[in-house]
């Protein structure tokens, strides 16, 4: 292992941390790792990673400390073990959280002399390291230019802003639109289970069909931008013709309309509004707290 | 125009209804055209359509009857003002519906000598009879197999099955993979454009993220089918840990958050019911009705 690499501290060795610790350790840096329960450093340090006994000795080893915990709870209380460990370190906390949130823990490191970048990983275990994978960074700019290099062995480095809830705030707009995917997916398989239709055989249609329609995702971009919503595609009119035989089919065939009720409600009121012939990037408007 | 290529009729010719005459036409079809505002006839007949009057003369020039009316009680209204015209016809109804509303129309055209194909359209109509537009169908297979050559005017043809409410099961399967996407699309967006982040901008980070993520529908698909639902890539405690983070995130921006707390509930009960460890495949199993 080439000895003119930075070292990195990993705290934190779940499924996401432990994918971090080993990319760092592929990319030839010293790591230390830490975690809570310490049966899981056994694996990093067979890759070659220090093991901790504690939080604080993890972050005296190294000037960049890259922290992945549960929430941000976890990691503001283990902040709190270590004020004066933290002096002079870049605290890169990856653990998912809110911008509000991240705002807080800036906060706290600037009062201990520590340098914070907040981030959001934009990944699964499995991509990390890899051609996809990327990791939304906010706060600290100078800090992230220094140690820039390092994070990149976890993938691709984005950049979103100085103000530390923006990673977080980007991150979170991307987890939701996976989101909304997924239960769409799940809702689907339900769907097409209780007819025997074979999940991994209905998968073959609904992957390229998801597909296909999220490529108007940039058109509803332009909507929402530029405000003009009308359509020639699928106007609100006809979603919110359909949207009913949607309930009642999920009804007819035993599976909770719970998820998709309130799209029916938005669909109501878009139609209430008088937006029948705009296209569904009106409901993006429709979604803004008024008042 | 090959005089050779049988006749179809094409009643309702709203967006729908007007891209599935034209491709007809384009295919070298005589197509008569029918629609309860007439004026709509216009372009079509300007590409060779032959209007018609009434609905019951358009069905009486064709043995193939294509339909696309916005709602099935539109459909079923309107056979009821044809029951002497459709013996001997095959009606090709395209309308988005549910399965029950198709069995319900398939026994009307049964007692009135016709014969009845339910059919759902996997595209928008810009991709009508494009490379990526294909129409499932279900109910009387012989019919279908007399007039596939036809229909394949509109792109692809895929059979469910005799059970006529078969292709609606698979279109609303299809769609409810769609709308949870555009739903959490659109939630995205609404989020981003809080912080004033164009989300045209942000939209080549969510297109490409979702894609990636949609990759892991056919894993998902397994786990369904087998029901071993373990997971390395991102639990439901992982996600169950995380998600309030959105709900906050939702409330501190202005967004909205009624699209999203049904899915607060069922990690909630995915948590409570012992299903930590699984992936999120197990919510298709949780969205099943018991008892
Ligand atoms: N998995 C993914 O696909 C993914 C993707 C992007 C982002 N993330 C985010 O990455 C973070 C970690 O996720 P993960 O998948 O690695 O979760 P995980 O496998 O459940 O690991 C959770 C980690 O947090 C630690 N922890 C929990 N409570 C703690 C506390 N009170 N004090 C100290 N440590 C505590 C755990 O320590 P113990 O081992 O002692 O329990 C463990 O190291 C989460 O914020 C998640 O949202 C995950
Ligand atoms: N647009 C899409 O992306 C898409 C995709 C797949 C499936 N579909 C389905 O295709 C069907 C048609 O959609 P579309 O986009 O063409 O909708 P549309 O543009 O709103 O057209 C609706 C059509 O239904 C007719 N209609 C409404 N009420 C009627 C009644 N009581 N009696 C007779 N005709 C009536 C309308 O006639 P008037 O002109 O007289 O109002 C018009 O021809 C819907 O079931 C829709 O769910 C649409």
């Amino acid at each position: 292992m080439p000895a003119n690499k930075p070292p990195v501290s990993v705290l934190g060795l779940g499924m996401m941390g432990s994918a971090l610790a080993a990319a760092f350790l592929k990319a030839g840096h010293p790591v230390t790792v830490w975690n809570r329960s310490a049966a899981k450093t056994g694996p990093l340090v067979a890759q070659g990673a220090l093991p901790a006994t504690t939080a604080a000795e993890a972050v005296t080893e190294s000037p960049l400390v890259v922290l992945c915990l549960l929430t941000n709870d976890n990691v503001e209380k283990l902040f709190a073990t270590l004020p004066d460990a933290v002096a002079g370190k870049t605290l890169v906390n990856l653990t998912n959280g809110t911008p509000a949130q991240a705002r807080d823990l800036a906060a706290w490191a600037a009062k201990h002399g520590a340098r914070y970048i907040d981030g959001g990983i934009v990944a699964v275990p499995q991509m990390i390291a890899g051609p996809h994978a990327y990791v939304l960074y906010s706060g600290d700019e100078q800090a992230y230019e220094t140690h820039r290099p390092t994070l990149a062995a976890l993938g691709g480095t984005k950049w979103t802003g100085t103000d530390p809830g923006l990673a977080a705030l980007h991150d979170l707009a991307l987890l939701t639109g996976m989101y909304g995917m997924v239960l769409g997916v799940m809702q689907a398989f339900a769907l097409v289970r209780t007819e025997n239709i074979p999940a991994t055989e209905f998968s073959e249609l609904l992957v390229p069909w998801i597909s296909a329609m999220l490529g108007g995702a940039p058109e509803w971009a332009e909507a929402i931008d530029s405000g003009g919503h009308l359509t020639d595609v699928s106007s609100i009119a006809v979603n919110h013709a359909a949207f009913p035989n949607f309930l009642a089919a999920f009804r007819d065939q035993g599976v909770r309309t719970d998820l998709f009720e309130p799209f029916q409600a938005i669909l109501d009121r878009a139609m209430a509004e008088g937006y029948e012939a705009d296209g569904l990037s009106r409901i993006a408007d429709l979604l803004r707290v008024r008042g």
